[in-house]
């Protein structure tokens, strides 16, 4: 196993991957159900192959490549990430976890390791939940937690629904139960991310085994106002949908400030409309993105925001919906395997921190019922979600060492499961 | 002169114009050099022409209709408003005033009437100036203050300048100071319009003699903060442009409320990048339009929020810039017509009010220079620039009667003028 062997191959798989962009030259943006997509599935099916996996791709844009673990009846030790992106993204944020678990199949093939239990490489379909303001859409769908409704309800900017979406990529939104995997049928999951923060790259440390993923509430709020002429509307007979949601958005990012401990709250996407320069605002559609390890400060900020809304919306007369996209509670990751992954990078001579992790992943869902771990590499200056995101090659090699060596070492959970 | 048939030409007009629009089903919109404007400038010129009127469209998209008066050296009586719309605007703002004149055109053909001096129906390209962030742009150029500078700056949301949209619609943007009307050539400016607010309405009160219109100061603001990860990024790490633009957008209102006497200041376009739910924003670029009759006033607002802008992005070292769009200053319409139409208005039995004007007009950058009024027609609970924008075609028939008195009455400006 020749670090440097391993980092060509991922360079070679990850500098091609990069080509699959709907914004060339500025950065990654491959949204789901989109050409890009169906382009880097492509990619990945083949790779998964040449590596000798059993491939499939199921009813919901899932790609997953099996290599048959001595008995198969054993739940499954599974290792992923999602290849979807943000909107000029960059070219690391999900995709290095796919390849990564790719690549730790090559080495089961060369080295003809024969696992316990099955050993799974996944892609998922959708994690950021950019299209359509979700989140987790394809490990969701895998584990049995999305619905047909769900899929009609969410819609895209041009009112475009994940149903209609998925119809139009070739896939069958009527069979989405069929990719919910039966229960017990994953004994393991883990995932390799880059950390998309600036702490590692900070301290100089090359792995962070991350025990605690923060929990999020995703909000959709759309201030009802009156479009009016902006001369000629006297300031007390106005319902400005801009003016009340700014009143309200200039408090979000403070009040996470004051709970403070990791807390974050961002107004990420606003839409206004008409959006004319002299025309009075009839409706503001903004976002709101909470996370914090302690769920209980998530719910507090949740309900201040509800009352600014109530407050400001009252008096002008205007209204408002707030609509929850996704709730996720903070999750504690599996600690004995964080301890084998520590020693692994001691023998290794790697050096290592426990962290959390603020970002959400597919690991955040899965980990909710399923034992489950995360590796970080480090981030070049913590930027993430941005053409600057950066990862030296390497990096994701030493990462990919220390999960090789956990996989070889965890212990198959007992009892077998219907597959 | 029969107010029903007068009332009958208006509403045919009107209705076959409003079809022009981008939005069918969503109101007018009928942005500069496309392809709704295209259509209804050749109806307007073919209307004019069947009203006797010599017809000319200028190298900017002016359409002028002159009726030779008796001594065609004198300074000209011009009557007339804009033909392009906001975004989902209504159906009467703007095009109402230019089919006014042309109705003012059919009953002094009718009457066999000549005038002292020529009359001319005007209809400007471009007064509010919602595609490029200007406004006045074809009365402007006609008062020769508009440069070709100017026409390759300013641009739409696609990056189209004034210039380039000018050249894909067929004019000459190089001809540009041919559009300017020689010094003193036009005597007096005319303009009807609906008044765009609640008070003719609100008081039953039929003519609405403009005695004043407000100035106004437009900027582009453009926050430079830093994107990144939403969930990753430490609220003190963080160059957030949304929330360093809600902080200052949130006071901006409250400044305007502060100040009263009708002053009004709005924030009506707003664009995020990248506007994602879960990117901390790189850029917001948002407008502010202030409006108040003390030029002071508007003034003071401007320093205010200049220094808001300081304040809030000094504390995190995120930058910003701000482009003016447009400055005019407050103008007093003139007395002697406005006593003309009062005295019309007493004959004819109509009811009428001196009224200052929130909005701007045309008359606003004409009136600077030349002697102008304007009539205001009631709005139907003073809602404009949205579909549900109305007026009885018989107020505007009313007020075309007040207008040909008035027309017929106007002393000729002394001195003869270079045509």
């Amino acid at each position: 196993m020749d670090l440097k062997l391993i980092t060509q191959r991922v360079q070679s798989d990850l500098q091609y991957i990069k080509e699959f962009t709907a914004t060339p030259g500025s950065g990654c943006t491959r949204m789901p159900f989109s050409q890009e997509t169906r382009y880097t599935a492509e990619y990945l099916k083949k790779v998964m192959a040449d590596a000798g996996l059993e491939v499939r791709e199921d009813c919901v844009g899932n790609i997953f490549g099996v290599r048959p673990g001595k008995d198969r009846s054993l739940p499954c030790i599974m290792v992923g990430s999602h290849y979807d992106s943000v909107y000029n993204g960059g070219d690391y944020d999900g995709i290095a976890g796919v390849i990564s678990a790719v690549e730790l199949a090559r080495l089961l093939r060369d080295e003809d390791a024969e696992l316990p239990c099955d050993f799974v490489a996944a892609a998922f379909m959708d994690e950021e939940g950019c299209r359509f303001g979700t989140g987790y859409f394809g490990s969701k769908c895998m584990l049995g937690q999305m619905t047909i409704e769900e899929c009609r309800h969410y819609t895209d900017k041009d009112d475009i629904s994940v149903y209609d979406a998925m119809k139009e990529y070739g896939l069958e939104p009527e069979r989405l139960s069929e990719a919910a995997w039966p229960e017990g049928s994953i004994g393991h999951y883990i995932e390799l991310h880059i950390e998309q923060g600036p702490v590692l790259d900070a301290e100089q440390t090359e792995i962070g085994l991350v025990d605690c993923i923060v929990g999020i509430q995703r909000y959709l709020v759309t201030i009802c106002g009156r479009s009016d002429h902006a001369g000629t509307t006297p300031m007390d007979m106005r319902q400005d949908a801009v003016d009340i949601a700014a009143k309200v958005i200039s408090k979000i990012g403070d009040m996470a400030r004051e709970e403070g401990k990791g807390t974050v709250a961002t107004v990420g996407y606003m839409k206004v409309t008409p959006s004319a320069m002299n025309v009075v605002a009839e409706k503001v559609d903004f976002s709101i993105d909470i996370r914090s390890s302690d769920n209980e400060v998530i719910n507090r900020i949740a309900e201040k925001i509800r009352k600014e809304l109530d407050e400001e919306t009252g008096k002008t007369g205007a209204s408002y919906s707030i609509d929850s996209k996704l709730t996720i509670t903070p999750v504690n990751l599996n600690p004995g395997m964080l301890d084998i992954m520590e020693e692994s990078c001691r023998k290794r001579g790697y050096s290592c921190r426990r962290m959390p992790s603020g970002a959400g992943h597919d690991a955040l869902a899965i980990g909710q019922t399923i034992d489950t771990v995360m590796l970080f590499v480090p981030s070049k200056d913590g930027r993430s979600h941005c053409p600057a995101e950066y990862t030296p090659y390497e990096a994701f090699a030493k990462g990919i060492l220390v999960l090789y060596d956990l996989i070889g070492q965890l212990q198959p959970q007992t009892g077998s499961c219907e597959k």
